[in-house]
């Protein structure tokens, strides 16, 4: 277990990463919206359903983009793929979001960004419709790249 | 109940608020991030949590006056004032977000984001301690203002 | 026939329009995509013509509320509804775009943006298969509200 | 001719570029402002038509640092240079724009958006005199660097 | 003499405007750059000084318009003018920024960003030159509007 | 001494750095903001104090990524670390600034804009108490890496 490199002296500091050697990273991370009851398969048209998978999707790829202005201590990075993954489930609508670069440091940021977006893109577009729903969890499913090399995440609330 | 306002004729669209009258809306957001089992007052120093603290509210505050520019069909809003709340309990980080604006559309998103992103700058600011860290929920308390005047979420989840 | 209003005494300047009243503004542009021969309404699948419709709409709204970062003479406005339409025809990608506020200016930036925007997103996605593909015109086409009323152009290139 | 990498299996990507190699890329774009008849050389002062000119290039500078912002599935690149170029010719402004970077895939985009935003800035300028200014054409001169080597726009509409 | 109205009990705050009235706002400031002893005057042609003037005036409208996505505690501003005044005198750049707005809070750091901004491209277009070129201060002149009505800097350093 | 690289032949031009080797870059920078009399040790409590001090410590990381957004010819870099420290000293609020990339241009604007941004959230958050607050100056101390090797600033201003 590491130590709270963010947090060194009890001062909130980026890390310095001059000295790392550039890696190729992969992150995978998951969200979960709870429509509060609404089947969105059952209530919208395809064509809406789409509409509204794709918007989510574009929000997700964006979002990425944006996530060294948004995390205070994140370092900018040169991203080399975002991928978004929507599904309509019951009452439930579950994204997935993978984000690649070759870098210093690892984009476990950029990815769960994306996914959060994803998650308040789809609240914000359901929720004249659905106000109470909620979004149930975000977090990193796995990372790849650097010095902790493969990490997988095995705590329950991911598995669903 | 209402439609899906942003999904009208099955296409993505902002909603048309200039015949709207302009109102005061407030809304409140909860977060609520899980580390994993630790419990932060113990691990941390006083100034350590306190900088953390600090850390994740100024996130909050930034991130909401950009929610127009993450949420495709947010309109751009005047925001009059943003607070957020931070708490460590146990292995808890308990996040509130309050949002103010006079305007034509509610401030539900801009105090959705401002939750989500102090969650994931704290996320982001443990997760070298706390791995296996995940947002637990991400939702609405309450809004106030426009034509549905008050609204209080009275599903389970909010209430942790 | 007015003035260079942003060129006044030789220099580049924003208008001040403090003084002005607040009104309704609408706004209309145009602009059209020509892929060089190939007829996506023959080449790709429904499914990918829809998202490529759905993408091209998302990024001329977001463009939209970003105008003033943009252009360097414009004022800030709080947009208050951003509409793109896109159409395929033969070899033609043809893009409208409205834009709505209640300003002291106007709101023809924002919709001359949106359009082009969404022109170049088109241009981005097909142009691995349409190399030769070319943004045709940009134009407005009406716009509304303020000092000088309804104005609509009548040049030819517009009527395409 | 290649294919629809952005739409791949129907839906809109980002293309992973994590497995290409890093290249010196160049591209040169150009875009056309009809002033619907006025001839800015004979109506503007010497001063003015300089700081039309400057205003116009910085705001392609600026803009095609933003590329990434904007257009939705384009990466971020540490663009290297971009120089823009504008000459007023009758009743026309004819701009140019050069982006240059070193990486794992082109720059069309970053010179393209910086013409865009250049022949937007133009019309912005002067729309208060020219009213029915349109933009003619905004296209892609040449390319270099990558797998695809040196191309050249050889369509009429490029060679005004 | 006021309060620290963005530390209310110990924590950094947005100040809550949703209750005050909206009333019109100008501000003024001013920024000195000395160059270290280069007279620009002398040393650039006439066209390098107006091109380096403009693009220190473009500069900082563009910086002013994004002051509430640099200073945490800022509330966003419908900005309704900005201008910006450059002189080079001897070794120094002088430059004064005034920001206009009808809002509910003020404009004084809408004009403390313009002419800080103003100041640094000053800096970065001159360094290669003047690499010991210095800020040498950034003010407040004066303000308008709101509960505090007109108030003018007497200090000795904004006299320069 | 070097040329007036940003303005070779009397145009404002972003420098082309794409055959320059890429090196480790640091930059340093500092600032002060004097309160006008006002000794913020005394006059505010500790954890004000410190949450000031937090607070313009992150100002100036986020705002040094955001570099090449307000300066307008700067090129974008991949910040590798931004530190700021801050210190109250009687009157005065002193500010320093580092920032390191690997790059084939200096991170001097990255150190002076986190330092200016700093002072102006310094200022920004005192002004209410201390409306006479200036920021007194703004300046490089070293800086290292590139053609040019290390360099320090021996002017007097800088040893404030």
């Amino acid at each position: 277990m590491g130590d709270f490199t963010h947090l060194a002296k009890g001062k909130a500091v980026m890390v310095d990463v001059s000295l790392k050697p550039q890696t190729a990273r992969v992150a995978k991370s998951a969200a979960c919206v709870d429509t509060g009851g609404v089947d969105l398969q059952k209530t919208l048209s395809k064509e809406a359903q789409r509409e509204l998978a794709t918007t989510i999707r574009i929000s997700a790829i964006c979002a990425a983009k944006k996530t060294s202005e948004l995390i205070p201590l994140c370092h900018p990075l040169a991203l080399e793929n975002v991928e978004c993954f929507v599904q309509f489930k019951n009452h439930l609508i579950v994204i997935e979001c993978t984000a690649k670069t070759s870098g210093k440091t690892g984009v476990e940021m950029e990815a769960m960004l994306g996914a959060a977006i994803a998650a308040l893109t789809a609240y914000d577009m359901i929720k004249s419709k659905c106000p109470g729903a909620t979004i149930r969890h975000i977090g990193l499913k796995s990372k790849e790249g650097g010095k902790s090399g493969v990490w997988k995440n095995t705590t329950k609330v991911m598995s669903l």
